[in-house]
């Protein structure tokens, strides 16, 4: 059991959500926020760094977007719908676009592959997450 | 004239944005940014803390959403219309449902009035930027 | 292999730090940052609130330390010694301190149990890593 | 008044360390955050942007540090002057680190000048505060 997994299940009051998407959530923001940010660097490092200018922006974007919904989500209480479905709209959409970007030099920027896929991984818990509140 | 100007005016490529608009909501964010942490802190000192938590909560998922858009918006280089808006429209709301909060403490609470005004203060300025996207 | 690990082994240019101890400090700083995010707040739902303020405060500072340092050690390129130091130091410290509080409560909230558990592991990761500067 | 001295003076508690220096402090830090976000971000957009990579990378590890220290020294509740001392530490090494690298480019690179300038104001504003701990 990760951390995470015995963060939510000893909270007090407990999550309004479904335990497992909302774990699976938290755990993809945080992850795609460290690949962001990795990648970021990674593609600076690039000889061809010119050529990355946006992947490294959008990874930056993405990265704190992640954070910041991560650590909303890690919050149980005094739970606000409101508020988490505005962080979740962001995460998602943050995710989609920085993820559109990455896959466009996946093919030869390995990092950039692997970025995308956290992103992906990313946008698609956010999403799943808000269904609970269509 | 503040640092945040002159980094706006040095920059190579300049916004895509209205320059007073953006310089407006960039410092908006981070004012607010900070005000919301020491809110939620000040609420935590309070005896009456039981009464606050609400509050405690939706400042600190505020001052996360507006630290990672005040981020987004102080980054010029390959803008991305859709990653900004997406920031905007979170950090509008998170300003707007922080502000309701502290507003109800804001008669016994003397930080939850200045907060509640730093964020209105920031949704007003992330709500003036948004009409660009519009 | 993690997303994290993916992301060292792609870089162009490669960590200047032992590769096993490095990744291993990364994921404990990210998630020491979720477990600490988490435990601030399960400790604002408790009854006995007023008896953990401290717990929830350095828990607040402790997350903040981390993401700092684990996205500074996200970053292999330019890689700056006294930079990196200057993280692990404060992170090992934030963590050890976050700890003692969390251990002092462990007996009766598990999620502190828990959170003590994250800090500790990152207290010695950032501890291992150190040793390279000596 | 600012809403930083505000919140300060608000504060159910009170601050452990002077007022004025303090405030002086949590306002450089945020300032600095935001400089550095900025800077790396101008960077980025400079056509010789693989001449000024140490900078950007510089510049974002010390944006996430003055954040850090500055959500720390916003909080007055439950105060612990180790955790204090160790985000300033840090956050004065972190600063002097960028302001020598901002200053080698501050003769071609204004954004850079900028920078160095709010870097050095942060430096000298956390070395004041560390005092009190000597």
């Amino acid at each position: 059991m990760t951390h995470a997994q015995a963060m939510l299940e000893t909270h007090p009051i407990g999550a309004d959500l479904d335990n497992a998407k909302l774990l699976g959530c938290i755990e993809a923001c945080y992850d795609c926020a460290q690949s962001c940010t990795a990648c970021a660097d990674a593609c600076l490092g690039e000889e061809d760094v010119a050529m990355v200018r946006r992947c490294i922006r959008l990874c930056q974007d993405c990265a704190d977007v992640c954070i910041a919904t991560g650590r909303i989500l890690s919050r149980q209480t005094e739970y606000d719908a409101g508020m988490t479905r505005a962080a979740l709209d962001a995460c998602a959409q943050a995710c989609r676009i920085c993820a559109d970007e990455c896959e466009r030099h996946a093919g030869h920027h390995e990092h950039c592959r692997v970025c995308a896929e956290a992103c992906r991984h990313c946008e698609r818990a956010c999403a799943e997450l808000l269904v609970a509140f269509s």
